[in-house]
Order: C-alpha cells, then structure tokens, then sequence
C-alpha cells in the first residue's frame, strides 16, 4: 500500500514547488534549469512546443523572451506517493488573457533532490 | 538510486498503457474508468475541461459523445521510475484535424494495479 499525502513528503514538494513557481515569473533560469531532471528522458510539452530531452528544455528556455510571465494560480492540486514521487497541477491566468492555462509535473526526489520529470502546459480551448 | 526503466516494469507499464489506449478508441467507458485511480486526489486536464476526483472524470466520460475518438499516434515516450511509477506520454493526430493532441499520464501501481493518478490533454498551439 502506498502512502498517500504524508504530511512530510508532501511539506517537501510543496516547497520545491514553490521555489519552481518563484523562479517561473522571475524567469530564474538556473533554477528551472536545476529543478528539471538532467535526462534525455525530461520531457516537457509547452502551450506552443514539444520538447524531449533536458537539453531541448534548457535551449527552449533560453531563447524564451522574458516577458508576460507573471501569472495568477487559480486552483492548485499536490498528491505524493510514498517517498519519492508527486504530481503538481495548476491552473493559472496570464495578465491580460481570459483563457485557462493549466500546468502539470510529475516530481521524482532523485539522489540530487526533487527533479521535474515530465511536464505539460496548455491553455484550455 | 532510483531505477529508470527497468524492463520488466517497463512491459508492464506498456502493457497497461495499450489496453487503455485500445479502450480510448473503442470508447470501452468500463476500461477507462478502471485504470483511473478511484480517489478524489485523481485530475484530467483536457482539451476543453478541467475535473477533479474520479466521480467527474467518470461523468465526463459518460456524457460525451462516442465519436471521432480515432486517432494517430505520432510520438511515444514511456519512463518508469523504480518499481511503481511511471510517465506516459504521446502526440496524437485526430483525423481531418492538423493540429498536435498530446497526451501526458502519470501512473502509480497501487494495491488494484497500474492507475493513472494525474492525467492532462491537450491541443498544441
């Protein structure tokens, strides 16, 4: 049977979560950067692109014009599973847009810490 | 350390993930609603809609129209992690339609079998 919500591991994705959403509207890129999973397995389908491998993600970022990205989250849902693994939800509202964008991340604690290992941003039509 | 893609949990994952994807285009509804994980923590982003919890993802289901359910698949990426995670995720073509449907699932083994905890669909822009 596996523990759902334990109240520590899910204290620990929340705050790598956090950190992830601060670093997103500051477009900290090391920090997105770090919080990927180094893998050609990290997959990442964006509103607008499909990346496959931590390195497509990582030159997707960096030629990202750093605009318009504060955003305001509107519903948030985290589940952990045991000790090592979660999903992160959002849905959120870009300044300016009327339209549903929804995020979603799969979380794996590596042996260098909690890692994204697969993600999808979409704005709902 | 955790284990990426060891291959007996890797056929099992492909395995589970065929069955639901043959059950998708047959709209077999009793498939589908088996291999979600029956709990309130359970989420599907989709094309149009955002629920949460099984019973909404099950009413769903049930109202919508089984039609134009047939589709190609254009990209596949399977991961496993360690013995009872794993991320699914494909890009799809819907046919008449141009436009990228990608589909991203992330499963857990729980006591009943594999189940998709967390579930987003989209359309690319």
């Amino acid at each position: 049977m596996i523990d759902i919500n334990l109240p520590a591991v899910l204290a620990e994705v929340e705050a790598v979560f956090a950190q992830y959403q601060q670093a997103l509207v500051r477009n900290d890129i090391a920090v997105l950067d770090m919080l990927f999973w180094n893998s050609p397995h990290t997959l990442r389908y964006g509103a607008g692109e499909n990346l496959y491998g931590y390195e497509a993600i990582r030159e997707f970022r960096k030629g990202r014009p750093a605009v318009n990205l504060e955003r305001e989250i509107t519903a948030t849902s985290i589940t952990s599973f045991g000790q090592d693994f979660a999903v992160t939800n959002v849905e959120f509202k870009r300044a300016g847009s009327d339209r549903v964008g929804r995020q979603s991340q799969t979380w794996v604690r590596m042996p260098e810490g909690w890692r994204v290992v697969s993600a999808h941003v979409s704005l709902m039509n």
